[in-house]
């Protein structure tokens, strides 16, 4: 609570009228953290912005007297912070934290964010050639545009996610779509899905061979098939009934895919742990996953995930990222949540749920249920990280591999990629 | 948790030696319930045992004793539950109660338990024949005594979940297995799961047209895929290569389900609810799945599923049957639940891990949370019901629709089954 008021005190504020005119020089403080040095097209963008406070326009006693009411409020809700912390230190009794700084009265908040993953595991610095980097990063810097540009204009974050996560799944670089990685018998296998926070709607799809864009035809079984979740055949002939194009399973070679199955399947021969780690350059071999969460300007969350599954997976593996509670949910209320990693393992620890649960029912704030719930994936043995957002744009990108390819915007609409710790 | 306290005292309790003396014949008193009238082979046979307590056999002195301890808990706790409540009434903070009857130090209880559910819907008495509905209670009575034997006799509650299901997969009466429904294309297409809450290991399928016993495949994947949930035709590879035997589609046709279809379709065409309702006898037709939960001498908790979707579904509709989290969910620490009813709401709403949540991280008791998650379900549109038991042996058959076929040993060792409200 006590850092939530802070980050309040932190973030950029814009009143609607002027455009120009902005408060809170300390909003800058947390754009240090990871600066990218991508700026999107509109420079003068701020993440958080007010509206209806001033609508003629502020006066220099306006701003003041806001200054001094943001204040006055983080002063309170940390009190009220310390308070809670200290209960729940004294007693059995969970003290679930009402008023974050977002429930203030007559604070209309205009804002909207964006995060992304493109896969952990154990992503080495000295394995990876600068090219391949940019690569990286390249990729996940056209998603989050394609994302940020649906968000800025007011669209919705089922849109803005799907969208990102398009441009992953086009991207041989990601094991999604184009680049998903092939099962022990040769196909490659595909799931994905979606969820909209405001309604609980969700679409998902699993075991796909045929779908250039599994997260699209995950939002056509939500809107279109009257189900939840469609998987194989049934699902492609649902996309061909509805002019979803089908690819031929050639489309989803990629030659780096393939000597990652032949690698695998000769570790596993060789029987060996060690040797099979020896043979596995990045875990992205094993498993890969691609995932957006968002909250648009109406103030609705949502998630998508993308995934090829893991290499050498028996045909008629489905992982997490389908499993609507695990590797994919969104709820208004609690946040959106991504996961990316050993699938098993999220699935028995209904990861994207969990986090929810624990923000909605023990009051942990999203980065507390973020980081304990993967924490729980890794007592039962499961590695992989998971990205969030809540509703008031804070996030959370936790991960207990050595690297996870991600990015967001940060709240000066800057553009932050990242690969390792 | 004063009610909590005051089953405590309700409760059978029986010394391990000598086996005839019995504790608390207060605990008859929840035996009058809804007795079915059918008791299983062993008479003596009580719900809940103490063992330890007294190794040489209990005097007068240690029966009193044993009573003066029990009351005293109990007002201990009512008095706890009480704050916690007015705690939750004063305060945003949620009191999350602690000591359960069941917590108390050196009360080692040697107790089983067994639930099970044939699927939920509009079950009318007035259209159900003597005949149809003497069968239906007689499916039941079997997977009741087949899941008792085993728990009975120290087996696991994962043998005795999935023992159950299979009598009721191979009952044509109930929508999984032999009497699965039909898809809109006229096949059968099938999904299941099991969860161990012990180690929180699950295996699940979808979409299977060729397995006699899906619960048995769902425990197979979970024992030896390395994964925990597969579909379709790899599914069914994988059990043809562990000697699974495949059946012809023939094998699920049941003149009834077939008609169910014909009656659906036909309902779909005239394109009006309620024509669509008139030839609807029960949803049986529409949507019935099956399910057991039990708790072991071990105190581990397992939960089992299996359904053959809905009438009329579209081939590759997964229902959330398999989806750990949504319709099966077991976790020693708080329950085990599986679920029947609109399975794209209970997708939705995660039932079965917000169950569990709910009692975990809010301290609800386990009919508080089944009810309320089930609250949940309907506020989204969703009808049906859901089976849990948590480590203590509290049980929770809560369904919104006017019927669910439901069954469960009773705390006298008395089978119970009922099928309407």
């Amino acid at each position: 609570m006590g850092s939530a008021a802070l980050m309040c005190l932190m973030r950029g504020h814009r009143v609607a009228h002027p455009p120009s005119q902005s408060f809170g020089e300390a909003s800058r403080a947390t754009a240090a953290a990871h600066p990218a040095g991508i700026t999107p097209e509109a420079f003068d963008f701020q993440f958080w912005m007010l509206r209806s406070e001033f609508p003629g326009g502020p006066t220099q006693r306006d701003m003041n007297l806001f200054r001094i009411r943001n204040c006055f409020f983080a002063i309170v809700l940390f009190s009220a912070g310390a308070l809670a912390v200290a209960q729940e230190q004294t007693g059995p009794a969970k003290a679930v934290s009402k008023g974050k700084p977002d429930d203030q009265p007559n604070m209309e908040i205009e804002k909207f964010g964006l995060v992304l993953h493109g896969g952990a595991g154990t992503i080495e610095r000295s394995k990876m050639t600068p090219e391949r980097e940019r690569e990286y990063r390249a990729g996940l810097e056209r998603a989050l545009m394609t994302g940020y540009k649906i968000l800025k204009r007011g669209g919705s974050s089922l849109d803005a996610t799907e969208a990102a996560v398009r441009v992953l799944e086009d991207d041989p670089h990601f094991n999604a779509g184009k680049g998903a990685v092939f099962t022990s018998a040769g196909t490659n296998e595909m799931d994905a899905a979606i969820m909209d926070g405001k309604t609980l709607v969700a679409g998902a799809v699993a075991s796909l061979r045929h779908i250039k864009n599994p997260i699209s035809l995950a939002r056509l079984v939500m809107e279109k098939s009257g189900h939840v979740m469609m998987d194989g055949e049934g699902a492609e002939a649902f996309a061909r009934e509805h002019g979803i194009e089908l690819v031929d399973q050639k489309y989803f070679y990629t030659q780096e895919r393939w000597e990652a199955l032949e690698k695998v399947k000769a570790a596993e021969k060789s029987r060996t742990g060690a040797a099979g780690k020896a043979f596995i350059i990045t875990d992205q071999d094993r498993h890969g996953t691609v995932g957006a969460v968002a909250v648009d300007r109406n103030g609705n969350l949502a998630a998508s995930t993308s995934t090829g599954g893991t290499t050498n997976k028996r045909p008629g593996r489905v992982g997490d990222s389908p499993v609507i509670g695990a590797g994919t949910y969104a709820n208004n209320s609690t946040c959106a949540v991504s996961a990316t990693g050993d699938g098993e393992y999220f699935i028995r620890a209904t990861v994207a749920h969990d986090v929810s649960a624990l923000m909605e029912y023990r009051g942990m704030s999203l980065k507390e249920a973020a980081q304990s719930v993967l924490d729980k994936v890794a007592k039962l043995g499961g590695s992989g990280g998971l990205i969030a957002i809540d509703r008031h744009g804070n996030i959370a990108l936790p991960f207990n591999t050595s690297g996870m390819y991600r990015g967001y915007v940060d709240p000066n609409g800057k553009f932050v990629v990242e690969i390792y710790k």
